[in-house]
């Protein structure tokens, strides 16, 4: 199991907008491929940056077979309009037996 | 509860010292007051960059109960000679109902 982790700076006033698009978007990820979970987290400092954190089976998973797909249009539209820059993604590994 | 994520970029050949002085650490946080959880990610792109993923209750939890605490001085002292330039750290809030 990988982490991704994609940053959104927001527009400022499009908030609320990308929160809604990535919550009516939660059935295309939770139907997508190797999918197994989805975090959206906001920052407290610079309230306009979000990240989602996804977790795949691998990140083939993300970088082909959801990527590939008209789903991941589907999610384009629906969050798209409301990014300042375009989104940094990057996939991660837990290296820890945390807590 | 918030998440801190604070991003580290270490030493080129620091990588596997940074790993052992987190997991070393893990006891420091395990005890901190108001710590719920930690996971250390480390990025597939970018090997040397990890991040810890920190619950807290509060954000004062992090920013002046464990930042003020003897505990945070030790965490320092176990990887802060990995460190190539100084970490990022934001808190964030969970605001999906994800999965």
């Amino acid at each position: 199991m990988i982490i991704e982790i994609a940053q959104f700076e927001v527009k400022p006033g499009m908030e609320d907008a990308f929160k809604a698009g990535v919550k009516t978007a939660l059935p295309i990820f939770k139907r997508a491929k190797g999918c197994r979970g989805l975090q959206m987290l906001r920052s407290i400092e610079k309230p306009s940056r979000f990240r989602l954190l996804l977790k795949w089976d691998t990140v083939e998973n993300h970088t082909i077979d959801f990527r590939g797909s008209s789903d991941y249009q589907d999610f384009r539209k629906l969050v798209a309009h409301c990014y300042a820059v375009p989104p940094e993604v990057e996939h991660t590994e837990d290296v820890a037996a945390g807590f």
